[in-house]
């Protein structure tokens, strides 16, 4: 064997799911930090404005991470992040609980069948998506019970499963709080004031929708000052 | 409640994943016959030809289904029936056992995952998918545990799954031979002219590739004569 094939036998790869959030951008740190050679995914879906994938490619770009930029289409729509006429919820104070108007109908369940097929064509052994139970509990795909599900259909449906090899799905930041999550971040080094969380697409945050007041609770509470206020 | 309301809550829809080929047509004629108002999904995920796309679309047309026509990208690629430069596989004899060159990653699991968000958005019951675990027994994403994994991602991953309701994944090809899925499509009126099986784009079909040489053995076994050649 010679030495540039050890080394690249010793490279491990991940797909990361990357939004241009807060969240996606600190599972990328910590899948870059556990060692994976990373290379993210980033979906246009008909997202409400463009500012959250140009920031996904900045730090993607800033990571040096590999990416794709993937356009999908769901035409029959049925979400407030798609759909202009459906108003987005602003000033609520307890949005845990029920399953907000946000909610695209199987998101998650796209995401990572792209993330599963990128994968197994690339040989990534790990897929790592920056979903979270605790804040956002209303969402059914953000469940630790529906990655464990997900995870059997990788087993059974791609040909490395039937290979006897794993792509193994990571949700770090699944049973973290928002504060916990920016503390990993921090500590990890993650561009924050590269990172978008506003359902608006304005020049400045909007302060009032949910995404918003959550990010400043979490940054509140983890007694930091958010680089992008 | 209105008649036309006691009407409406009697019909059941169903989403149906139609590729052009016999398989699909025949699940589509399938799901109309158990009642299902119909809505199909047909994929441009950058095959080597459009014809199968063409022929879906006439399908869908004929069977007075609605359709949505939903592009996608895998630019990683990886298969024979994306990438022009894989040679496909030829008068093969035995095509069962081993996993074909034709596979494409992860194809069915990105499928099923728009087939989930089309069901969830317009309140569909069912999702049909004429894949076949008899003569395509290589391909992973054909197996019935597969499909059993996925129904547990649509329990556990889907607004309406958390809800109580369930959105049904049926294969009612699964375990049928070519011959059988013939007879079936026979007796409920498929339209056979209409459809395509050849890996190749032409005027005819080939007659030489794998899904050629399934196909006419098919017809023989049922002792038809094929519409198309």
């Amino acid at each position: 064997m010679s030495r540039v094939t050890r080394h690249r036998a010793r490279i491990k790869s991940a797909i990361v799911l990357l939004s241009g959030g807060l969240d996606s951008a600190t599972t990328l740190y910590d899948a870059k930090n556990k060692g994976y050679q990373t290379y993210c995914l980033i979906f246009d879906y008909g997202q409400r404005h463009r500012k959250e994938i140009k920031q996904a490619i900045k730090i993607a770009e800033r990571s040096k991470s590999s990416y794709h930029l993937v356009k999908i289409a769901m035409p029959w729509q049925g979400s407030a992040l798609l759909d202009k006429n459906i108003p987005l919820p602003k000033n609520r104070v307890d949005i845990s609980g029920e399953i907000p108007v946000t909610y695209v109908p199987a998101r998650n369940i796209i995401f990572l069948s792209f993330a599963a097929s990128y994968a197994e064509a690339i040989n990534a052994k790990a897929i790592f998506i920056g979903v979270n139970a605790v804040d956002y509990s209303g969402y059914p795909d953000c469940r630790p019970e529906f990655y464990e599900a997900y995870q059997k259909v990788l087993k059974t449906g791609l040909k490395v499963g039937a290979e006897g090899k794993i792509i193994r799905i990571y949700t770090p930041l699944i049973r973290k709080t928002k504060a916990q999550i920016i503390k990993l971040g921090r500590k990890l080094k993650t561009p924050y004031n590269l990172t978008w969380s506003c359902y608006k697409g304005g020049k400045k945050p909007c302060g009032r929708c949910d995404s918003c007041l959550l990010r400043q609770k979490g940054f509140d509470e983890a007694g930091m000052r958010d680089p992008i206020t």
